[in-house]
């Protein structure tokens, strides 16, 4: 029953049960009981009353990030906000930290908050144990879940996600075919798409039948905005005698460490360390040399979630799943495709 | 009148008055009566009516920034959303862009959400002729008004910036005073903030009797993360004749191009040229060499902004402006105060 039934029932207009949900005095006392009549015998729950009571100033949705500052998950925020904005709905923002307790309060305290639906923005709220999900399939049986760059199976929750695994793969089989070998994986989150991207890596080494070393597949957990912590981590393995051609990362930030890692011990890039980043950012063209990086199509990918809410949320029957291909940007942290001219010249 | 005044008079429980407001159907039609007639009688308006409501569930308060996905902003944001929801409030995020009509409209759409309070994040807001800022005065006759990094004189507006003048002034002596000349002035933002910093640059100047040279102030207008596109500004700068041996940039962005036009040109940093940012982003050690920047305190700002803006909701008297000093950190893109042994080797 909505606000619309209400009218009907007590055959007032839709502005008038509006003014009486909204406690307005302009309305006649016996106006006021008549609609309170139709409510009290159709039982309204709390929820729903106060659904309808937002008709005109709620429309509020939910977005949940682990860190709104970090450049890759704010750049989502802004384009969903903006998306929802355009079309009359209210953010409601909250960054739950990376914590799996923290990450389930926070989705718990939005479901008190009366929002028509909740986006969870990043890959790190799905857990690979489908146990750890239980949090979300609970919601889900009470909003509309929208999840950006994650995938899951469950009535009522709704996904759009790059293949983080076939784009990692495309850029490990790219890095293989162009000669590079020694290629040291490094990535700094086990969230279900930072297992993906390693599952894509490890696939192209299986492909091109090349030994997947354990000691080339490096798990950086330091703070995700010290550059010079992922620079001393490289210096570490390069001490302990580890060698490697290249530095495949998760992440532009790890990226970022790894050409201050070649700068520091004199390393030429691309012809002595190739480097490719994740995600196609600011620090790609802020770093020195220019880092070749994979593009995820994050602005694609959240304004076809948004999409996919406003119609869940219109009654529209919309797909659970929308996938997209990165795309891997050449800059000059690499040398994947020699031209014509640099295979003449014996560059 | 608010819902301890409605318990009182209906006499019921506090409790009951939030069942009756929230439309639960575990209320008796009498006992829901009673609360309604008291309602009648002090004739509320909507609104207070909507906020004695969400006694329980609303406790909403605004945040509004021309663009979340901007480092510097998304981090302001980050903190502010964090300090407030640890305090049990909610956050409604709204990106305005930077048009002065799109400002407007954000503010006056907030206004109607029924936000307890709203927190402008930006100098942006605050124009340099006072009729620009009407839309802010308007607003505040309504409900406190919270700027972070902006300076306004008005009742009900609360302000907590880093003194922007005096930091650029200390940055631009500092400069002069290790006998680098020519420093060319960089900016993007004709805001608030921006023409403080600029008038730091020039007072600085005045002190140590330098002339200020109108092409020593560049303007760059291009986009707000096109490092390419400022290094490609200078160089055309450098064509048209221009000499300059220090950028001071209003933004580390900017900063950033400066960096990188050194690179392209075979200009040694900081020997030929000296390079100062401001925010001390993450950018100042992505970058190679890492800039020197001035960092402008943003997460104690926000500490503080979201401190005053708890104690004016829960009626405490608070200090309408709260003043922090910058604090230029020192990288690898100047030589600001050779040490004794430089000094004494004669570097």
């Amino acid at each position: 029953m909505n606000i619309y039934d209400i009218s009907k029932q007590a055959g007032v207009s839709i502005a008038t049960v509006s003014r009486v949900l909204n406690g307005s005095p302009n309305v006649k006392p016996s106006t006021r009981r008549k609609v309170m009549e139709v409510i009290d015998r159709y039982g309204y729950t709390p929820n729903a009353f106060a659904r309808g009571l937002g008709l005109d100033t709620m429309n509020s949705i939910g977005i949940i990030c682990a860190d709104s500052s970090d450049l890759y998950l704010a750049k989502a925020v802004y384009y969903i906000e903006g998306s929802l904005r355009k079309n009359g709905y209210n953010c409601i923002l909250t960054c739950s930290g990376y914590d799996h307790g923290d990450k389930e309060a926070a989705l718990a305290l939005m479901l008190n908050q009366r929002v028509d639906a909740v986006i969870l923005v990043g890959s790190n709220y799905i857990e690979a144990d489908r146990e750890g999900n239980g949090y979300i399939m609970n919601a889900a049986g009470r909003i509309p879940l929208f999840l950006l760059n994650a995938d899951m199976d469950c009535p009522n929750v709704f996904c759009a996600m790059c293949d983080d695994f076939k784009a990692m793969q495309e850029a490990s089989l790219a890095l293989i075919d162009s000669g590079v070998t020694d290629i040291l994986y490094l990535y700094n989150s086990h969230s279900y798409s930072g297992l993906r991207k390693l599952d894509g890596y490890r696939s192209a080494c299986r492909m091109r039948e090349i030994p997947v070393a354990d000691d080339l597949m490096q798990f950086y957990d330091g703070s995700r905005e010290d550059i010079d912590g992922v620079c001393r981590f490289l210096c570490g393995l390069r001490k302990q005698g580890l060698v490697f051609h290249a530095v495949l990362a998760s992440e532009d930030m790890l990226a970022a460490g790894a050409v201050k890692y070649a700068k520091l011990n004199g390393i030429a890039i691309p012809e002595e360390l190739s480097v490719i980043g994740y995600n196609n950012s600011l620090l790609t063209t802020c770093s020195n040399p220019e880092i070749t990086s994979i593009d995820n199509q994050l602005e694609t990918l959240c304004y076809q979630l948004t999409k996919t809410c406003i119609g869940v949320l219109s009654g529209e029957k919309m797909p659970p799943k929308i996938i997209y291909s990165g795309e891997l940007v050449e800059k000059e942290t690499t040398r994947l495709s020699p031209g014509p001219l640099d295979a003449a010249d014996g560059r």
